[in-house]
C-alpha cells in the first residue's frame, strides 16, 4: 500500500512513521509513505500557499494553484483513492478503514489553518473523511490516524504478538476487559474464570462482558 | 494548561509538539506538555511493561504496576482531569473539547498494543475518551488530537491570523466554502457575491451554504 500525503508539514508525517508499528510496516515494505509539499509548487517568489478569504473573515485559505499542481504531480496507481481530511467529511469508522485497506494507493490531502479554496475540492473531487466532530489545526493528525488504522488491516503489519481480531468494533462490540500479571495487584484479583483454563467458560465470560460494556457505554452500537 | 502524557513512546508526543500551532502554544507558555514513560517505573530488571493476557488470546496487555506507579508520580494540580484514550470511551466532540479546555491540567493515559489491564481503570478511574469507532495502535495520536483541539480553545494559541469562530461545529453546522486568490482558476470563478463588499449578502450566502452543506453531508447534525 502506498500513501502519498500532501502537506505543508511533511516532517509531522515522516517523524510519526518512524515509531512503533508504522516503522515496522515501512521497514517490511508493507506500506510506503511519501510526502508532497504544495509549497514546492508555488509559482510565487515568496512561496506563498495561502491568502485571505474573499468576502472577509478571519484565517487564511489554501490557494488552489500550488495545491492542485502538487496533486497532479503524484503518480496515480490503477487502484487509487484520494482522501481529503476535513471536518466536513464522513466520520472515519472501522467500515471505512476496511474499505480503504483494499486500495493500493491512498492519496491524503491535508489542509492547515482555515481550509481549502473550494476549487481544490471541485477539481480534485476527493472523498472527504473527518476524524470526528471536533476541529484540529491541520489534516496531518487525521492522516496519520488513517494511515495507522488502515495499515493495521494489511498482512505483515501486525506480528504474531499483536492481533486485530479481538479489537473493539471488530464485530460491532467493545472489547472485553483484559488482565495480565500479577494475579493480585493492590488487593484486586484477576477473575477466577480466566485462570481455570476452561475455554468455553472464558469465551462466555468475555462475550457477556463485551455486551455489558457496550450496553453501558455505547448503547448506540447495539442498535 | 498543563498536559501530562503517560506513554511508552514519549518521542511521538514530543516531536509532534515541535511543529506549527502547538509549537507556538508551548513557546508562548499557553500550554506545557510533559511525558511520563511507565517503562521508567518497572520493578522488573528487563523493564517489562506488558505480558500475555490471562484466559488466553492474542496480544499483550499493559501490566498494572508500572502504569499505576507512573500515574501516581504525576503531581496533580487542583483543577485536573485524567483521560484514558481508548476506543471504549465517549467519542470526542467539540462539546467535550470545550469542557476540557476549562481544566488547568489534563493527564492523558495512552495505551499501546492490545490494551490496559482492567485494574488500571479500576484504580485510576479515568474519564475515557475515544477518537471514533476505529482502532489505532496506541493512544498517542488520540492524545495529540486532544491536545491540539483543546489548545485551540485557549487564549494565546491562535493568532489574529487564525480563528476558531468560523470553524465547523462551532455552532453545530459545517463550514461554508472558502475562496481566495485568484478570482479565476482553470475557468472556475469565485462567486460574485463574495466580491461585491455587501456584508449582509455575504453573510446570508455563507449561512445558506452552511445549511446546504450540512444537510447534504451530515443531516444528523441538524436534528
Amino acid at each position: 500500500m502506498r500513501f502519498d500525503v500532501l502537506t505543508l508539514f511533511p516532517e509531522m508525517i515522516e517523524s510519526h512513521c518512524s515509531y512503533s508499528i508504522l516503522k515496522r510496516a515501512v521497514e517490511n515494505s508493507v506500506i510506503e509513505v511519501n510526502t508532497i509539499n504544495p509549497r514546492d509548487f508555488t509559482l510565487d517568489k515568496h512561496r506563498k500557499v495561502d491568502d485571505t478569504p474573499y468576502g472577509g473573515g478571519a484565517g487564511m485559505v489554501l490557494m488552489p494553484q500550488p495545491y492542485v499542481d502538487a496533486y497532479e504531480s503524484v503518480e496515480k496507481m490503477p487502484n487509487s483513492v484520494t482522501i481529503m481530511l476535513s471536518p466536513q467529511g464522513e466520520p472515519l469508522c472501522e467500515k471505512i478503514v476496511k474499505d480503504l485497506a483494499g486500495y493500493e494507493q491512498i492519496i491524503c490531502l491535508c489542509g492547515h489553518y482555515e481550509g481549502f479554496d473550494e476549487r481544490i475540492r471541485e477539481i480534485i473531487k476527493p472523498r472527504e473523511i473527518s476524524l470526528g466532530d471536533f476541529v484540529l489545526t491541520g489534516g496531518e493528525l487525521p492522516a496519520l490516524c488513517l494511515i495507522d488504522a488502515v495499515s493495521r488491516k494489511l498482512e505483515g503489519t501486525l506480528g504474531k504478538i499483536e492481533s486485530a481480531e479481538d479489537d473493539s468494533f471488530s464485530d460491532g462490540l467493545l472489547e472485553y476487559p483484559q488482565y495480565t500479571k500479577p494475579r493480585e495487584f493492590r488487593g484486586l484479583k484477576v477473575p477466577e474464570v480466566l485462570l481455570n483454563g476452561n475455554h468455553k467458560e472464558i469465551n462466555e465470560f468475555r462475550y457477556q462482558q463485551r455486551l455489558l460494556r457496550t450496553k453501558a457505554r455505547r448503547p448506540d452500537l447495539l442498535e
